[in-house]
C-alpha cells in the first residue's frame, strides 16, 4: 500500500511536468506525435496480439464472461480502428489557443479569453484496451497528461499498447511521460489516483455504474462522468405521429446497450388509443419488451398486445436492453415532471408540432441535450460535430452532455494594455 | 446534530423545488423580484439598522476586533449600496436562455447550446452582511435557488435581509424558498451544506483562506474558490521603464488587502541596475516594505534603499498589506518556472514591448488572468464587464478567473429535427 501511494506520487509528479510540455507544444507538433503513435502501433501488431492473447487466456481460465472477453479482444480490425482514431484526432481543430470575446472595456484595456489545457487528465477504465489510444489522443490534442488505469483484466494489452504510445511521443520529442498508463494492477492505485488533487486535475471514468459511483464517491479530484442514460420520448397530442412512431423506434431499437437509448415513452392521453397500439406492434415485432402503467395496459389488453405490468422501479431503471416502459400522462407538464424527476439528466425527447411547447419543453427539462423531434440515438459526440468524445456528462458543473477536445480544456483572461493601471 | 442535518435536509428540498421555480421565471419576472427586493431593504432601512445594532453590540462585546465590526457594520450608505446592487444586477442581461452555436449537422439535426440555472448554490460567507444581498441577487438573475449561510456574528442583520428578500420575492408571486438564509449559527449546517449533493450543485466560500480551506477539504459538492492572490508583475529587459513603473507601482499600491495587489516584483537581471532603484523609491515613498532576493539586495544597499532579505517563504506569500518581495531572474523562462511554481494561478502581469515573449508569456503562463503591460488589479468581475462577481476561481473546472452570472450557469445542447432518427 505504502509502496503504491509512493509509486502514484511519482507517476503524478512525472504527469504534471509533462504537463507542462504538452500544454506548450504547438498543433503541429501534436499532430506528429498522433502520426508517430499511429506508427508504432502499426509497427507493433504482433506484440500487440502477443500480449493481448496472453490477456485473453488468462480471462478465459479465470471464467470471465463472453461478453467481457469480447470487449477486451484486440482483433486486427480493432487495432486498424486505434489507428484511424489517431489519424482522426488529429484530423480535428486544435482547441488551445483559441481566443474569443476580445473587446475593449472603458478602461482602455483589451480583454479576451484564451482556450488553455486543463492540465492532467485521470481516466479509469474496463476491459476494452482501445480505450487507452482513444483516451491518450484526445488528452494529447487537448495539450493536457494523461495517467490511464485500466482493467487488470486488460494490463498486457494496454502495457504493449503504452509502450507505442511512448514510442511515438519520443520520436518526435516530447517526453513520454505525456501518457502513463498505470503498471500496477493494486487497486489502491485508483484511490490515490482520484485523491492527488495536487497532480490531476479531473478524473474521468469510464464502465459500469458500481465502478462510477464509487469512484464519485471517494473522489477528490473533480470527476466527469454519467452514471445512468435514462432517456425519455413524450409524445404529445400534438405530434405528427408519424414521426412520433419513427423516432421512439429509433431512440429505443437503433442499439440496445447504450446510454442513450430511449428506456421509457410518455404519451400524452388524448393520443394513447390511436398511438399506442401502433409503436407496440413495432416494438414487439423487434423483440422488444413493454411494460406500461395501467393506462398502458388498459389500452394495449383491448388489441391483445403483451403489456407487463410496470413497477414504481421500471420508470427508474436503464434496461440497456430490448425492455421498454411505458406511462400515460396527463400533458407536458405531468411529462417534464416525470422527466425531471425519474430521469438522469442526459436526453430527453418531445414529439410536437406545437411552437409554444417545444418552447417549454427546451426551457423546463434539465436534461444535457433535449431535443425535439429527433431521435435521442443523436446525443453522441460524433453526430454534434466533436470528432470524438471522451465520455458523456450528466453533471451541470464544467461539462455538460458529450464531452470532446474542449471539455478537456479551460478558458483564462487575457489583458492586453499598453502601460494601463487602474484609478 | 441531528436536528440540524434535518434542517439542512429540508432547507435542501426547498431550495431544489424553488429551484424549479426560479429556472422557469422569465427575465422580466426576476427583474421585478429584483427591484421589489430593493423596495422592501429600502421601506425596512430601521429594522434592518436595529438588528445590525444587536450585532454590533455583540460583537463589541465578545471583543470582536476593529476591522471585523468595520465589516459587520451596516451604515445607510451600506445599505444604498445594496439598493443600488439590486438595481445594477436587474441591469444586466440573463445569462439564461442564452443559444448560441447554432448548425445544422450532415445528419440534418439542427444543434445548438442553451445556457441555463445551475440549480441551487450554496454561498458560505462571514462577517459582511450585505453579501447577503449581492449573492442573492446574482444566484436569482442566473435563475438558480440560493442557501446562504452568512457568519453567527451577523445573524441578525441577515435574517433582518431575508426577511426584505423573502418579501420582495412574495410580492412578485415568487417562492420565498428561491432565498434561504439559514437559520441556525450551529457550525455543523455548514458541513451538510457542503456535503448535500442531491441539493446543493455548486458551493461558493468568500471568506479568509482558513474557511475555504476547511470547506474544500471537507466538500463533497463542487466548490468555486480562490485560496490566494499571489500575483506576479515580471519587468523584462524589452519593458517600457516608464510603463513598467506605472504598472508595478498600480498593481503594489492600488490597494493593499486585495487579491489581486501584486506580491511579488520579478526583473530581468540585464536592467535590474536601472530599474530596481526607480521602483524601489517609489515604493518606499509610499510605505512600502521591500523584501529582496540577493541580487536585489545587492543593488539596492549600493543605492542606500532600504531592503530586507527575503527567504524561501516570502515567494509563496500572500501579504495582503505594503510588503513587497522582489526577485532578479535571468530570463523570461525563469520568470514564467516561477510564477507557475510559486503562485497561485490568479493574475501575473509581463512587461515587455517584445511580441514574441508576449505570446509566449500569454500561453505558458498557468494563470486565471494573464496580462500585458497591464495593472494586475484589472482582474476584476466590473472591470471585465461582468457586472458584478460572486467570486474569482483560481480552479480550472467550470469557472477561472471573476465568476459573474455566466459562472452559476451551465449549457445544455438543444436538437431540433423534423422526425430524424439515426442510421
Amino acid at each position: 500500500m505504502t509502496d503504491v501511494k509512493e509509486y502514484m506520487k511519482q507517476v503524478g509528479e512525472q504527469a504534471r511536468s509533462a504537463s507542462r510540455l504538452i500544454a506548450k507544444a504547438d498543433t503541429g507538433l501534436k499532430n506528429k506525435a498522433l502520426f508517430a503513435i499511429a506508427d508504432a502501433i502499426n509497427a507493433a501488431r504482433d506484440a500487440i496480439g502477443q500480449a493481448n492473447k496472453l490477456d485473453m487466456d488468462n480471462g478465459e481460465k479465470k471464467g470471465l464472461e463472453a461478453a467481457l472477453l469480447d470487449r477486451l479482444a484486440l482483433t486486427p480490425d480493432r487495432i486498424d480502428g486505434m489507428i484511424e482514431g489517431l489519424q482522426q484526432v488529429a484530423a480535428l481543430p486544435d482547441p488551445c489557443g483559441e481566443t474569443t470575446d476580445f473587446k475593449y472595456m472603458p478602461s482602455g484595456i483589451q480583454l479576451g479569453k484564451m482556450r488553455t489545457p486543463l492540465g492532467v487528465i485521470g481516466i479509469i477504465y474496463e476491459s476494452r484496451p482501445n480505450v487507452t489510444v482513444d483516451a491518450a489522443s484526445l488528452c494529447l490534442k487537448s495539450g493536457n497528461a494523461a495517467i490511464l488505469r485500466g482493467g487488470s483484466e486488460a494490463i498486457h494489452s494496454n502495457t504493449a499498447i503504452a509502450t507505442c504510445i511512448a514510442q511515438g511521443l519520443k520520436d518526435v520529442g516530447l517526453p513520454a511521460d505525456c501518457v502513463q498508463v498505470v503498471s500496477t494492477t493494486d487497486r489502491a492505485a485508483v484511490g490515490e489516483l482520484i485523491t492527488m488533487t495536487e497532480y490531476v486535475d479531473v478524473v474521468v471514468p469510464r464502465g459500469g455504474k458500481n465502478l462510477i459511483e464509487r469512484i464519485s464517491r471517494d473522489a477528490k479530484v473533480t470527476v466527469i462522468k454519467h452514471l445512468d442514460g435514462i432517456c425519455h420520448v413524450y409524445v404529445d397530442q400534438t405530434a405528427c405521429l408519424d414521426k412520433a412512431l419513427n423516432v421512439a423506434l429509433n431512440s429505443k431499437t437503433h442499439r440496445y446497450g447504450v446510454c442513450n437509448a430511449m428506456e421509457t415513452l410518455l404519451v400524452n392521453t388524448d393520443i394513447a388509443n390511436k398511438f399506442l397500439p401502433n409503436i407496440t406492434k413495432a416494438l414487439l415485432d423487434k423483440g422488444v419488451e413493454v411494460r406500461g402503467c395501467a393506462a398502458t395496459q388498459n389500452v394495449l389488453t383491448k388489441e391483445n398486445l403483451t403489456c407487463i405490468a410496470a413497477t414504481d422501479e421500471d420508470w427508474s431503471t436503464e434496461y440497456l436492453a430490448p425492455i421498454l416502459s411505458i406511462k400515460v400522462v396527463a400533458d407536458i407538464n405531468e411529462a417534464i415532471s416525470h422527466i425531471n424527476h425519474f430521469g438522469s439528466h442526459h436526453t430527453d425527447v418531445l414529439i410536437s408540432e406545437n411552437y409554444t411547447l417545444a418552447r417549454q419543453f427546451l426551457t423546463e427539462v434539465d436534461s444535457s441535450s433535449v431535443m425535439i423531434n429527433a431521435s435521442s440515438r443523436f446525443a453522441d459526440g460524433f453526430e454534434y460535430g466533436l470528432g470524438a468524445e471522451i465520455g458523456i456528462s450528466t453533471d451541470k458543473i464544467h461539462a455538460r452532455g458529450p464531452v470532446g477536445l474542449e471539455g478537456l480544456t479551460s478558458q483564462k483572461w487575457i489583458v492586453f494594455g499598453d502601460g494601463h493601471v487602474r484609478t
